[in-house]
């Protein structure tokens, strides 16, 4: 049996508070659990957290960015991100292989993966995941405009996100999927490597392809809401003339693009700094490789 | 038929931006209405709005005290709160005889009317909307610790507070309880004034009586989380025995006073800071007096 390190993140964004608890919670009942995985418990961004904010100078989870080490005057969280991942980095102090960063979303988005790209070692994970709970993967990649995450950092990563939930709000709901998570990525990981499971065959993924902002007036206020039509639909599709917002005269704004498109993070609160109404996506099928559990397993 | 001037305030936190959509609906709506009660609309902590947080400096919603002014050294919030005193209270430039401030909260509140002590203006406008929607109230008085409110400021005025909703959510939902309340404020006084109504024999009071902290560890951290059969259960009565907290453990604080109380606020986010958990109130019933109309009619 080989011993594989994984660095649990929670709380990278300090506002998202369920995580941190469910992470505390696990690492109390896993104490005594046979060790063939170890663990390694970190509190991402505790000065936001102690502040109850997202972050203190720059979002943490766009932080892991490799050119930052040549920077002199770095942020607060650019600092935190260097540490991290020379102390847990896979050439760190203390090495681990995999990441998981637990994130909460204001949307309605259940319990879902984001993963960064397209690396083996991640679907193999991910699909690990899909396949016992039919969770969605958000598969984030090719935008310039958001980089630096912190799962990236890492050899193999994946964020599991989960709402909607209010920012500074706990919930025993949703503290409770992420410990069913964490229990389930332990269980998963034993099981293929014991030959108890096989990957499936294929994953469905929601690849990322753009952002849309909320209608804005010309002082650049939010002009409009998100449609009633589309509050809390994150993944349901979103076809030609569907109503996207809503403004305060009661006219409509559409979706006038012609191929359909997938939603998630609608209504995000984080995201409006981000000029984010919703993202989009598309559906695409991955097919299985036998490659993908090789390369997880070869750490 | 007399002249009424009502100064609307929304967004005195910033985080709490439901009530603006809402008030600037209600002035989009309202604008070609024969005018027997005349608006005055106000974006309570713009600078909060702003940057998407409850306050810059300190809690606008506890900056309303008369001894402000002495102060030299204010902060922003306080500054404002004597600006707006200024300017639309009684004795201001552009005076306004009643205040209503509008509010959301975490909590699982529904649609209620926080009143603080026990002037008779108040107790006529609680009385009508709690005989109209049979809203509670919860009336706040006697609590030097939370002093300042910015109703207080005005001889008659009312936080009409909704939740649960997020901060910096927007939920068409809670917009629309508000555009309920605003309009009805508008037609219950047109009835009274009217004779068309007469005053409820009795409002039912909900009446502060004290607030209580969550568990916490040697460093001040929170604990233990509001337990499983509290959540969303503001306004429930809580009993001797009742769980009231959960900790990490599985080891549940209960509440052991002999009296009934009724919970308000549980786990509001913004309170965390205030160390309250939630705040507790007794039942009581207020009989109601023809001066309490009297009073009302008489600016």
């Amino acid at each position: 049996m080989i011993l594989k390190k994984i660095i649990i993140v929670s709380g990278t964004h300090g506002n998202e508070i369920n995580p941190i608890w469910a992470m505390n919670k696990f690492r109390y009942e896993n104490s005594d659990i046979e060790k063939n995985i170890e663990y390694k418990y970190i509190l991402g961004n505790p000065k936001a957290y102690e502040k109850g904010i997202r972050y203190v100078d720059t979002d943490l989870n766009r932080s892991f960015c490799p050119l930052n080490k040549i920077t002199k005057n770095n942020t607060y969280e650019i600092t935190r991100a260097n540490f991290l991942v020379e102390k847990y980095g896979i050439d760190g102090l203390e090495p681990c292989q995999i990441a998981i960063d637990l994130h909460t979303t204001t949307a309605n988005m259940g319990t879902s993966i984001v993963m960064y790209g397209r690396r083996k070692k991640d679907f193999c994970l991910a699909a690990l995941l899909q396949n016992k709970f039919g969770l969605p993967i958000y598969l984030h990649e090719n935008d310039p405009k958001q980089t630096g995450f912190l799962v990236e950092a890492w050899p193999c990563g994946l964020v599991i996100e989960i709402g909607s939930v209010a920012q500074n709000f706990f919930d025993l709901k949703i503290i409770k999927r992420f410990l069913i998570i964490l229990k389930t990525i332990r269980e998963e990981i034993n099981k293929l490597e014991n030959n108890e499971i096989k990957l499936p065959s294929e994953l469905i993924a929601h690849v990322h392809k753009g952002s849309i902002d909320y209608p804005r007036d010309e002082n650049g206020n939010i002009s409009a809401l998100i449609h009633p039509e589309r509050i809390q639909k994150d993944w349901m599709a979103i076809k030609k003339g569907d109503p996207l917002f809503l403004d305060l005269q009661g006219k409509t704004t559409h979706y006038l693009g012609d191929k359909m498109i997938y939603p998630v993070f609608i209504g995000e609160v984080a995201y409006k700094e981000k000029n984010i109404a919703m993202s989009y996506t598309s559906k695409e099928v991955i097919y299985s490789s036998n490659q993908w559990a090789e390369d997880f397993f070869s750490f």
